[in-house]
């Protein structure tokens, strides 16, 4: 039995014993593309149990059967931060929902604002690049990508206990402004290439849960943004720490 | 005189009243992708002497020429930076260029690892990405791109002054190794995606120069990684304070 370097989200139940159904993606990956045959193992989450090692019981062009043997990783949520954003170019908004995931966010949130040009994204291809992310990155969790919505709409129904990193050009630094902030459920909100409104800004700038914060001197991509955002949040407030 | 927009870099001294002459790339992009006419103003900067307005004097199909009238921003050099990366796919390594220049890196430096793939890069290309990176992003500075070389001559010859923020999988995160640190040149060291040699990772824990630290519970990419450590630096001993 070779030493299991693949990792796979499924949603099936895992524990010790348990079998593994496998659709025909699953299985067209692990026998086609990566060449596994019985008795080979591999790593699955689901987001719930944790990682857990698995043995192929059968391969077949259209599915197969796994059993699970012993957990590798207890489940590791990340901590509950969610990000907000909206989709720019097709390449970069992929590349925020990967490193979203990458990073440590519990939820991706696409938003349309007066400026956005999207008004549609494809919510199932964006989900599976979070997948992949999570399987890359070795986390036993894959955040939720939502359907884009209007930020309005977002904004008119937002939980008055979570707060909104604005990343604004302001004149307060995030790092300064995570490091006097409390635990606490939180957002990072990234506006689209053109800025946010007039209207939108007013509005933001009124919430009291938002902080606007800068992110340096330099004008970031939207993606960096995110990044960086996510970053600073992390070793600041969040399990990098 | 419309209100000036596009930035470019070009290589000339600005000052009150200069002449730039444009190169042939320069008008093609100025002139005919984004339509400038004669009196149209762009801004200026060339790494040494701020940023400049300047209005077009003759516009032509292979040249033309801009004229200098006033400073819109003094020269921001950034902070004594390096980034030393091993190149992975293509469009991973445009991305660390891209970012490591909006991000504020004073120089970035491709290297071979024993698990690098690419022996050899498009310094050109990667120099123009850095360049184009700078236009976008407001800066005044263009990052210069060195070309590839191996890990080994260049730690070879490493300044005794100048610290390593090298990511590793180690236990002390990087926002509270930074945050012990002295202000000093600074270079962030990130491996290849097969990680460095065990030969490698001894000569690096080896150097009095090196502070190992980690990027938090997941295992990041290696663009993630780049903007992550760019980022923890610039919030902490750089120019986002």
């Amino acid at each position: 039995m070779s030493d299991a370097k693949i990792r796979l989200y499924v949603e099936h139940p895992l524990a010790h014993g348990q079998a593994v159904p496998l659709n025909a993606d699953q299985a067209h990956y692990l026998f086609s593309v990566m060449r596994l045959a019985t008795g080979d193992a591999v790593l699955l989450f689901n987001g719930r149990d944790g990682e857990w090692r698995a043995t192929v019981q059968q391969s077949g062009k259209r599915g197969g059967l796994l059993s699970c043997s012993d957990q590798t990783k207890p489940l590791h949520l990340p901590p509950d931060l969610w990000l907000v954003f909206a989709p720019i170019k097709k390449a970069r908004t992929d590349f925020i929902v990967e490193k979203a995931a990458e990073l440590g966010a519990s939820r991706i949130i696409p938003v349309q604002t007066r400026h956005t040009n999207s008004d549609r994204i494809r919510q199932d291809r964006l989900q599976a690049h979070a997948t992949e992310a999570a399987e890359q990155c070795g986390g036993t969790y894959v955040p939720e990508v939502a359907d884009l919505q209007p930020l309005d709409r977002l904004l008119g129904q937002w939980p008055a206990d979570r707060r909104i990193l604005w990343c604004d050009e302001t004149l307060t630094s995030a790092r300064s402004a995570l490091a006097t902030s409390p635990p606490a459920p939180w957002a990072i909100l990234i506006g689209p290439e053109g800025g946010f409104s007039a209207d939108e800004q007013k509005r933001l700038r009124a919430m009291p849960q938002v902080t606007p914060v800068s992110l340096g001197p330099r004008i970031l991509r939207a993606d960096t943004a995110a990044v960086a955002a996510l970053t600073l949040w992390q070793s600041t407030l969040g399990d990098w720490r």
